[in-house]
Order: C-alpha cells, then structure tokens, then sequence
C-alpha cells in the first residue's frame, strides 16, 4: 500500500444534484472510493458529500475541508485572501500526502469542477506535485434551463454567465450585452441582480429555478418572487430568441 | 402496446462523446430503449449514433432522421428555413404517431439537448402534442475545458459562449466584453474567428480543441494551428484570469 506506485487525486465533478445526472464515470470513482474528500462549512454536513449520500462504500475515509471561518473579514481585506490560501494549502498537503502512499483520493465537487468550482483552487495547488484527474459534469446551468423547460440557446445567440457578486454597472453591462442570460452565486445579491435585470431590459424574462434537478426543484417568473434573497442553489436564466426553423 | 397509455419522447443529451461521460440516467434511456432516432446527414452514420454504438439493445428499431440536402439554397432563402422546417414537422409526426401507439422513444442528442442543439427545433414542435422528457447532460464545452487542463472561470469572471457563425463585428464585439470565452461551430468559419480573437486581444491566450473526450482528441495553443478550417468537432476556450486566492 506506500512507496512504489503513486496514487492519484480525481476532481470528480457531481453534477447539479440528481444521482442519476452524475456520469457513469463518475458514479464508478464515488462508489469505488476508498478516500473521500469533501468541502464543507463547519457544522454543516457538506453539499456535494449530501449528493452522495448512500452512495460510498462502508470503509471509505471522509475527509472534509472545513472552510476557516470567515465571516468579520470583508473580502477587500488581504487577510481573507491569506487565511483561505493557507487553508488551500493545507488541504494540498494531505491530499498529497495520501497520494504519496499510494492511495487515491476523490474530491466531491459539485457540478463541474472547472467552472466557478472550489476544486480549482486545489488543483492549481496539487498540479506539479501530485497527479490530477479531473472529471467533467453537468453544470448547474444545464439543469437549471432543463428544468425550465425550453431551450436556453438558438442558432448564433451569444449566451452569457455571469455572477450575481459582480458589481452593479458591471452586471447591468454584461446582461444587456447577452442574448441569452444564466445568473448564479445570487443569494443576498438579490436586489441587485433585480436591478441589474431590470436596467437591461431582461427582468420579464428571467425565470427562477431553486434546487435544479434537487428535492425542493422549483420553477417560476422572477418577477413573481418576492423576497431579498434566495437559497444558494438558486439560477436565473433568460432564454435566448435566436434564429430557428 | 397500443392505445390506452400514451409513449413518451425522450430527448436525452449524450454529452460530448466519451461513452462514460454519459450520465447514469441517459446511459440507462439508452441501453433500455425500442425506439431509438437520431439526426444524421445523407449517407452518413449519424454524430449521436455513433456515441452509442455498441450500446443499443439487439431489437431497437433505429428512425434516422436525414437532413434534407440544403447547401444549394443560402441561409438567407426564405427556402432555407421552409425545407428545414417542413422536416422537423415530419420527425415530429412519426415520433407522435409512436408514442399514440404507446411506445416510448429515445431521441439521441450531441452534448446537453437544450444548449444550439437540433433537437430543440422538434422539442418546440413535440410539446403540447405529446409528453415529453428532456436529460441534461455533460456539455462539449466542459469536456473541452477539461481537456485543456485548466479552470475557465474564477470568481466574478463573465464567461460568454459565442458561436463561429456570427458575423465578424458582433463576434469581435462579444469576444472583447467577456473574461472567459468558449468558441463553437468554428468549421470553415476559422478566419474569422482568428481575426475576431485577434482584434479582441484573446487570441494569444486562445486554446484550440479538438474531439474534446473522443478518439483523437487534441489540444493546442489556436496561435499554433496552421489551416483555414477545423473539424466539426471543435471548440475555442479562452481561461478566464478573475480572482482566486
Ligand atoms: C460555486 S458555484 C458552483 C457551480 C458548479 N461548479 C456548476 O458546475 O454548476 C455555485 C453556484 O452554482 C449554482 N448552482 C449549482 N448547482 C445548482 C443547482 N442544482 N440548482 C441551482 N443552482 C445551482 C448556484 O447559483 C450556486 O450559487
Ligand atoms: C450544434 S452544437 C451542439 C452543442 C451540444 N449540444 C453541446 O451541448 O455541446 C455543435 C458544436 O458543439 C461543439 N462540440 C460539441 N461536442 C464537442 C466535442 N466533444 N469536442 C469539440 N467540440 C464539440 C462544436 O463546436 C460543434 O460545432
């Protein structure tokens, strides 16, 4: 089990919640995993380990990376950015080390760890010192316009991503500019979104899907929300109208 | 097996190639189904097809749906779209008239149905007429993210995905706005994507992939890429550089 053949750290991307919306490839990693590791909140249980509740074999070792608590540095402050990397690192080091002694280990990830995922911070850190594979996933995004029933895109529309921690001119910019439209990481960036919504002309539009393809899934006009904030598995889309036959 | 229970259409994305990047739901629809069709050109095998090879049960019975041949009439012909839509109604009868005989088909769909995919145009045709199920899935453009080894978007990054069809001012326009970009449906639009990278001041940074997760995937600086055309199969990814710690 140590010394000769090196092991090998797998992002394994989850997809947006539903075990059957993971890949096959994905569902072999997990089931078969005999480390499993995991970000979580102190106190909570972790959202991508919930996604494979029942699913890990009964002698798996869990090792969740609690974030370091961060709530009384604004993220303007050079602390926030230190105290995270240091985290980071330390992370790296056991995952390492795992490797080092010839395990495997599974980070869970959820949806795809290469898009606004916390995985990319790991894996910036393990390249060059451990070997990394990284298993692609459906996106959030995907079930999100899934559930909303109609196609996101058409013919040439330019499809924009963009993220409700953006500042208002810049998010009101990036909306207008769109064909068609997915807001994430919106939470208590409500009312700004909203706004920057309203100012490109896409509030009508925008639908609001909670949970997507998760127990709780809803569906419904953002106009018809009422409320300043929402979950954090919450995505806004606006449809594109492109060109179709 | 007629009459009484209605069928359904099962529009079931396959993402990007790799059969076990298929999702544990639509790698179920798939080896399970009667009814399978899938969009194919004339005298060719099909693009979705050929991702479930091998997988289909030994008495599905296969409804390629062949494009009508095109290239002789322009995009712009009032014809164009008259033969294109005159098409998808026929798919749409012949998979209604299934599913009144109680039978369910798998309609097979490149990447995620719902993103510039042509199942779209016999979804909007489909609905209202009989019951139908959309599966997200693994998208081209995550498997070539990944493929290129590296994140696309950090913290407040705009991601625009921008199609090689668009006409040169607006993809230049677009391609200058966003801080990551994915490039699609490049063929022999090559040229002008080069020149809209270029002129947008991305194209140093772009990377070029081809056959993300297929047989013969490729990955490449664009800048290194000598030719006029790419295969269908292939996307521009340019990494987002926004925050981290
Ligand atoms: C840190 S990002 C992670 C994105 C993820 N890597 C992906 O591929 O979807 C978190 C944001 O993704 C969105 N999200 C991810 N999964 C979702 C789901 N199932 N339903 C609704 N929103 C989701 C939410 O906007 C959330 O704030
Ligand atoms: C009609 S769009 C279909 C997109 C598909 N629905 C998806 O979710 O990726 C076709 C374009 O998708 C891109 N594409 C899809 N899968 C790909 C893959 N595995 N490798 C490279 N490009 C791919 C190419 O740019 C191609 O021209």
């Amino acid at each position: 089990m140590s010394g000769a053949v090196q092991g090998r750290v797998h992002g394994v991307g989850l997809g947006p919640g539903d075990p059957e919306l993971m890949s096959v490839r994905a569902d072999r990693l997990v089931r078969g995993a005999k480390h499993v590791a995991f970000f979580r909140k102190a106190g909570r249980n972790g959202r991508s380990r919930a996604i494979v509740e029942g699913m890990l074999r009964e002698d798996a070792v869990e090792f969740p990376m609690e974030y370091p608590v961060t709530t009384e540095i604004p993220l303007s402050d050079p602390r926030y950015n230190a105290v995270l990397s240091e985290f980071y690192e330390e992370c790296t080091r056991h995952l390492c080390a795992l490797t080092a002694e010839g395990e495997d280990v599974v980070v869970l990830c959820e949806g795809d760890p290469f898009f606004y995922g916390s995985f990319m911070h790991l894996h910036s850190r393990l390249q060059g010192t451990c070997e990394v594979q990284v298993v692609p996933a459906i996106t959030g995004m995907s079930a999100a316009w899934t559930a909303s029933g109609a196609p996101i895109t058409w013919g040439d529309d330019v499809l924009s991503t963009v993220m409700g921690t953006l500042d208002e001119a810049a998010l009101t910019e990036a909306m207008t500019r769109a064909d068609a439209l997915v807001v994430m990481k919106i939470g208590r960036n409500l009312p700004k979104v909203r706004r920057a919504l309203e100012a490109s002309g896409k509030l009508a539009r925008a639908v609001l899907v909670e949970y997507a393809s998760m127990e709780g899934q809803t569906v419904q006009p953002l106009a018809d929300f009422v409320g300043e904030a929402l979950p954090y598995f919450s995505i806004v889309v606006v449809h594109g109208e492109g060109r179709r036959p």
